[in-house]
């Protein structure tokens, strides 16, 4: 199987009730598929599985993008697209997380 | 677009340095598959992208799943096959954190 690489990111926002602000951070998000390195990509909110401890169902926003290599994952990390949406939405979030993992 | 089910697992072992307890978890996380609900897994590592503040590579592995709903993420969550698999692991990790998400 081709190892492929998941970046996976978590992004809580400073006001989290505003619905302008979600809306911002998600449209921004969106302009990341545009990025030719990124193969799949999944915006999403938290969702409303069983609670149990082990769940942080504290953060806004998801984001996970798969990429071929880490050169690709690269690409997209310095690309004009990933620079323009956090220089546009960093301002919303107060906490980012990521994790940045490679098939076994 | 079909809205999915994303869960997003990541595991802390509590021997990491231990390569036997790293393959166990691994090869517990790949029975995972069998569960007829799972529409996609990826089973990774952490990946050698550039370091930053913002990234947590301090997990053993990751775990991502994909579902078609709340229902199949319940099915997954219940059967058997992951049962066991909690049986047979858990003992190898000090910490899990889950995200699950939905589709925006």
């Amino acid at each position: 199987m081709q190892k492929q690489i998941v970046h996976q990111v978590f992004f809580w926002l400073k006001n989290p009730s505003s619905k302008e602000d979600l809306t911002q951070l998600i449209e921004g998000l969106k302009t990341l598929s545009e990025i030719e390195t990124v193969r799949a990509i999944h915006i999403g909110v938290p969702a409303s599985t069983e609670q149990r401890p082990v769940i942080d169902n504290s953060y806004s926003v998801s984001e996970l993008l798969f990429f071929d290599d880490l050169t690709g994952q690269k690409t997209y990390q310095d690309h004009p697209i990933h620079k323009k949406f956090v220089e546009d939405c960093a301002h919303l979030w107060e906490k980012v997380i990521v994790y940045d993992t490679i098939t076994v």
